[in-house]
């Protein structure tokens, strides 16, 4: 039997990294996870992935000629035309300035790319999850931060520095909440995790019962789903959260509607799991602030890739003039 | 003497309709300038072009043969890759749902291709004017109202209608001054010609001195230039209104640096004549508000192709596909 020829495709998360086999469609056939901390200097990460490429060939039965290159993509600064890290921070000790690129070709003996993670994600969605069909999308994460890529011509938005698509620090009101970036209302400031437990624990000092019950059921740290429980339950301080979260990201969405005009926004990260119920509000503020028609254009759906989104946009990562 | 082959460009304004022979190097040959409310009904608009070629055409001593294709930027909703006016609401009465290209072809028997006036711009300023050498810039038109136009990776950015880089609808703060659009606290808002005369009309019912005493000089009615004039002059109410207009428009361009990463960000339109009154207020607000990286990237200059960038941009409009 031949083996259809795969990529490897390298998800460099703060907690894990994933390594898999992809298929030109999309296809993960095999795929093992490594722990970041074991792997947090460059040269460990390195020997890692080489280790999990020799791993996957050799349950596969793969030949290792039938693997054509790796793609990783990894959180923060990263220079992707020349496949450099200027700066990462997810990992101990963080890095600055590593030619990421480099150092795995020559540790790995094959091609290599390397660029930054909610690119790598971008990439992945409009190529084979849901912005498929579109020459022109718009990704965003919504998590601990929110991070983005933009698809525009059928080519990634990546900038002078590979640094565009810094979605999460679009201005929404310069009286806003502190952001993590230490400046005041940038969307991400608005619809992060930490931005959701912040009213989220204010409303239970206000008192709000069905969310203080659901906290004591779970046993566990207050956490941005168990506040979607609390307002699917019918808890009207979580709803009015949910709401505030849709309205201030619809807020950011208008800024790049009239900025990029997508076809489509896909809304991925854990927080998307609430989207039905901060749907509302983020039209709400869509109608106010954006142009009818591109406002129209633009459908607002949910990732579809889950968790091998990184694995799978990363193998779907080429750089034109690479080798 | 054989000629060079030339393009026609047309810049459709509000006031004028300039039609001009350009060479592929960008250099206008010869124009001839329309009336526009001459011109204002899209049969008007067409025979208008079709006797300013044959007039070109001919005091050239120039074989029509030699004149490759029209190309034409106009100011409103279009959407260039089916040569279709959504809206253009410059003319008298307005326009809407006009296939243009199409009654161009028809009209003229060539060639023709239409797109938005600040997208034909930016084109113009990137491959000729002051975005030469770059892949990455951004062009806004600072004047009446705030228009602008993105390159990206070489390619303009049109978005899935034809309406991206609405750069003047950015968001800077929900609470701030009403825009033209109806909204609160777009960058038009803040940095339009409307804006910098709300303001100036302030200062003189505070007794701004130096202000009146050069309105009264000038005999005329207050306009933005006066205004440089006594800032230029020492007036500080005036200094203080170019440093507001600075503040605001480096917000808004620290927001679209996070998203699109420039090389170039180019500055064009009637107020961009005070950039060295702004400049300080905005490279304030860009410190304070976008990374460090990508924001040392982005040059801030002047555009340099002056009243002919409408031509030139126009004549530089090729659409993949387009015959």
């Amino acid at each position: 039997m031949v083996t259809p020829r795969c990529t490897v495709g390298v998800d460099f998360g703060g907690t894990n990294i994933r390594v898999g086999l992809v298929t030109d469609q999309g296809r993960v056939i095999r795929r093992v996870v490594l722990r970041t901390r074991d792997h947090a200097t460059p040269a460990a990460f390195v020997q890692g992935v080489r280790r999990a490429i020799d791993h996957l060939a050799s349950h596969g039965g793969r030949r290792p000629n039938r693997i054509r290159g790796v793609r990783v993509g990894a959180p923060g600064l990263i220079d992707g035309r020349h496949g450099t890290v200027h700066e990462l921070v997810n990992v101990p000790g963080g890095w600055r300035g590593v030619p990421l690129r480099r150092l795995l070709r020559q540790g790995l003996g094959r091609c290599c790319e390397v660029d930054n993670d909610a690119n790598v994600v971008a990439l992945g969605e409009w190529r084979l999850g849901a912005g498929r069909g579109t020459r022109d999308s718009l990704y965003l994460t919504l998590g601990t931060g929110v991070g983005g890529g933009i698809v525009s011509n059928g080519q990634l938005v990546r900038g002078a520095l590979g640094t565009a698509a810094e979605l999460g620090h679009t201005l929404i009101d310069p009286r806003g909440p502190r952001c993590g970036c230490g400046r005041r209302g940038c969307l991400e400031a608005f619809v992060s995790t930490a931005s959701v437990l912040r009213s989220a624990r204010l409303a239970l000092r206000h008192g709000d019962r069905i969310l203080a019950r659901i906290m004591t059921q779970s046993g566990g740290p207050l956490t941005p789903a168990l506040v979607a429980r609390a307002a699917a339950a019918g808890s009207r301080f979580s709803l009015e959260i949910w709401r505030q979260v849709g309205y201030h990201l619809g807020l950011g969405l208008a800024s790049l509607i009239h900025t990029l005009n997508p076809e489509r926004i896909i809304l991925g990260g854990g927080m998307a799991g609430a989207f039905r119920l901060f749907r509302g509000g983020m039209r709400e503020a869509i109608r106010a602030r954006a142009f009818k028609a591109p406002a129209g254009a633009a459908q607002i759906v949910r990732a579809q890739l889950g968790d091998r989104a990184g694995i799978v946009g990363a193998a779907m990562l080429v750089w034109e003039g690479s080798g």
